[in-house]
Order: structure tokens, then C-alpha cells, then sequence
């Protein structure tokens, strides 16, 4: 019988491989109910406008931690997180283009570094599915499908520009009762912000996601859309800072939260 | 400076003036935040399947309290309600026909006669106009638009017959709050059961409603759609029982219970 290292390995177990170089692919479905994270890494220059449009816009983007300059731990996430080698896959940008993506960014951390942990639509996915609602792209093997909108985010220094949401298209009653599930979990990305007509916030054509693949809709399916990660990116491309390192798309901080509670543990409010 | 009857009055005078005669018109706006409700008063043959009715289609027919047979108070409501007077003007079915509209029905009460008292949508248009959101009907001086739909309620003994929905219709970002504010209102028809195309739960046009008047649907907006309190009228008139009692349309009993702690009052949970 083959030994299925996913079934045991314990989130901390995960970084441990991740950091020794032992794993290096995409994380979703590891760690079991472990709570994934989008990471940003800024200098200190930067950090503090970063730190501002977060806060300006939290359904794209959910702060879960926000390290302590220089520093590469985020304990309230998982002990001994070290981001310096944590992730297993990095993105690095100079002047808003991706340069690099390697496996750690020990040899770029700089004494002012800032790391923001932010929320992922995998716990919320997991809530739909245990709903009963269906996750189209995952059914269908396929990446979710993004898009630039016409909605502006609050800018907060030189970061900025469109909201970018995803599409999970779904009955109406699915939808209805999506509203209600991921109202509560605001870590997630919260409930949908919009429904109906994609013209409506400026998406000409939903067959043509401007990320990730094409749409499955079936007969019957609403478009829903929910705020999404790929916002912060987009604001680092149109700031142009002349260095920011996110994770690569799909490879996330696995913390030590069980997702199913992170909204009590990380916001105080008991679920 | 004229006197303002209603910003003085309170439910119990209010329920005074409507007994002794003294006001026999629609109750929407009386009473300040004094939850409404809509009455139905069966004799005790048919009592047992409307309650089961009832419980098994909580959606249309939430139901805020039973009188015990014979009596025509509701103390959890109010005290010294009188279903016999209480109601500004009621509705008299005998084997699903309209036979009469009284404004008190104290000749036709029996010992064994059963009141209802469901939970109506004056509740949630409230908490909908709080949030800021359209209520399109209200604004144009119009009847809510309703529906029967092709939703089938679930049965139980004579009652049963199609879910009747109202539509509210509003943009979709409004929609999505909506569902939020009305799903913390179960006792007021909770969220919407459905939103989008009519045609999904058998509603041909929606220019033409069943009840109510024409709906005033603005560019950009979404049909939104609510189970029904006259989804169990509905019940009535197809089940023919050789008796029943009703309110008239918009004229409700009005309890002393403070519609904003409606839910944690008479269900427990607090809000």
C-alpha cells in the first residue's frame, strides 16, 4: 500500500518539506482543512500604502496577518513560520514586471521587508462544496475564470486600479444560499459582489476571462461573481514599486488555522 | 398644529380604537415598529393540517404563534389581543369562496376555532428601506407584484396548491445584501427563493402578476422574488374548507412585539 504523506502531514510538516525544498508544486488540497494564504512581501516604503489599500478594500482583499517589519515569521498564522522559504513557489517584481519565480527569497529579504497574509477562495469553495453547491471549474478540472472589472478599488498611494472578480456560475437558489455562506467568512473574500448581467461590471465577453480558463455554464446557471485575490497583483503591476514578491498563483502559505475556524481565531468573533 | 394619532398611539390603543370601531382601514404605517401579522382562523376539524401546513412550509407561512382552541388570544403577540376584533376588516371563505368582509367576527366564532398568526413582509420592506435599498413598489405608491408559481408547496391533508411569490425588483449588488439582511428574518418569509429568470419557477410574465399591480423594474435591475403570505390564502381557497377566516389584504393584526426583536423575541435566538 502506498504511503500517502497528504493524509498525515501535519501544516507545520508541510512547511518543513516546503522549506527543505522536498515540495515545490501547488498547494490546493493540502494540509488538509488547513487555512491557505496569498502572500505579498513588500519593502518598507511600500508597505505602508500596501497596508492602506488592504484596508480600503478588504473583499479583494482580507487581511489575515501583516508581519512585523524585517521580520519573516507571522505567528499568529502557524509557529516558526519563516516566509522567507515557506512558499513553495514565489513571484518576483521589479517596476511591475515578473522577473523571477523561484523557490525561496532568502537571499532578496531586506531588513524593512512587510509580508501581508491574505485570505483565499479555497475555504470558501470548500464551505459551497459542503453545501451541496457546485464549484464548476473544479468539477470540470479547470482553473477559475477572472476578470478585470470595471469597478475601481480605492487607491491608497501608488496602488490602485480595477477590482478583479471570479466567476462561479450556479442556480439561482445555489446562489441565493451562497450569499448567505460566505457573508459569513468576510477572510474569504465575503459574500458575492454581483450577479446577473457581467456587462453590468464591465465584462464584455465572460467566454473570454482575462485570467485562468473559460467558464463551464450550464443551462439554468447564474453568473456569480466574487471579489478576488488576483486585485492585489494587479495593483503591484499598475504601482510599479520597485520590488514586491507575492506567491505564485496556486502556491500558498498553508497556516496552521483550521479554516473551518478562522474566522472566530482570527477576528474574534465567535462563529 | 394637528394632532399625529399614529406617533402617539400604541399597539394595544391601536387594537383598542380598531375593536370599538373606531378604525377600520389598512394597517401599513401604523403602529411604528410593531410587528404585523397575518391572521387565519380555522375551526378545529381543519386545524391540525393547516399547522402541519404550515411547519412544513416555513418560507410562505412562518408562523409566529396558535391560539388554543376556542381562544381568540394570542398572549405571546400582545395582551389583551381579541381575534374576534382585533383585525381591522376580515375575510370569510366558506368551501374556498369569498363570502364576506366584516370588520369583526365575534357572530361567527366557534369553541373550537384556532388562530394563526404568520409573520408578513412589512418586517423585511423595513430592514430592506433601513439598508437603503429600493422598494420599487412603495416608491411608485403601487401594490407588491405576486405571483403563482410552479413550485408546488408540500402538502398536508386538504391544504396545498402552488408557492405564490412577490417580486421585488432591484440592482444586483442590492440583491446580494438583501438576501443577508432577510435570511436574519426567518419569522418575515426569510431570504428570497429565488432571483433571475421568471421563467425558471414558471412565471410567464412578469408584467402580469396574479396579485397586486404591475412591477416598476428599472434599468440594471434583477427580479428578486419572496415566498408569499397569500401562499396560504391560496391554500384555503384550493383546499375548500367549509369554513375559514382571514384578514383583508393589508388590514393585519398589530402585535405588541417590536418588529426589529421579532426573530429573538419569539423564536429565542438573539438577534
Amino acid at each position: 500500500m502506498p504511503c500517502t504523506p497528504n493524509a498525515v502531514l501535519t501544516p507545520r510538516d508541510l512547511r518543513e518539506q516546503i522549506r527543505s525544498g522536498g515540495f515545490a508544486g501547488p498547494t490546493a488540497g493540502m494540509g488538509g482543512d488547513a487555512l491557505q494564504a496569498n502572500i505579498v512581501i513588500l519593502p518598507g516604503a511600500e508597505a505602508a500604502d500596501f497596508l492602506r489599500f488592504c484596508q480600503s478594500n478588504p473583499r479583494p482583499c482580507p487581511l489575515l496577518a501583516v508581519g512585523a517589519p524585517g521580520d519573516p515569521a507571522l505567528p499568529s498564522l502557524g509557529e516558526g513560520i519563516d516566509l522567507r522559504h515557506d512558499v513553495p513557489r514565489y513571484r518576483v517584481w521589479r517596476h511591475g514586471e515578473l522577473t523571477d519565480e523561484p523557490s525561496q527569497i532568502a537571499d532578496l529579504w531586506q531588513d524593512d521587508m512587510v509580508s501581508f497574509a491574505l485570505g483565499c477562495s479555497f475555504s470558501f469553495e470548500d464551505a459551497l462544496t459542503r453545501a451541496g453547491i457546485p464549484v464548476r471549474h473544479q468539477d470540470a478540472g479547470r482553473n477559475v475564470p477572472m476578470y478585470r472589472t470595471s469597478l475601481a478599488t480605492r487607491p491608497a498611494g501608488r496602488f490602485g486600479g480595477p477590482v478583479v472578480v471570479s466567476l462561479r456560475p450556479m442556480p439561482a437558489a445555489d446562489a441565493i444560499e451562497a450569499v448567505q455562506i460566505c457573508a459569513r467568512m468576510p477572510l474569504a473574500h465575503g459574500a458575492p459582489i454581483h450577479l446577473g448581467d457581467p456587462a453590468q461590471i464591465g465584462i464584455a465577453d465572460v467566454m473570454a476571462p482575462d485570467y485562468g480558463d473559460a467558464p463551464d455554464i450550464r443551462p439554468g446557471d447564474i453568473p456569480v461573481f466574487w471579489a478576488c485575490g488576483v486585485t492585489p497583483q494587479a495593483a503591484i503591476v499598475s504601482g510599479r514599486p520597485a520590488l514586491a514578491i507575492t506567491h505564485a498563483p496556486g502556491h500558498m502559505l498553508v497556516t496552521d488555522i483550521p479554516a473551518s475556524r478562522a474566522e472566530a481565531r482570527l477576528t474574534g468573533v465567535n462563529a
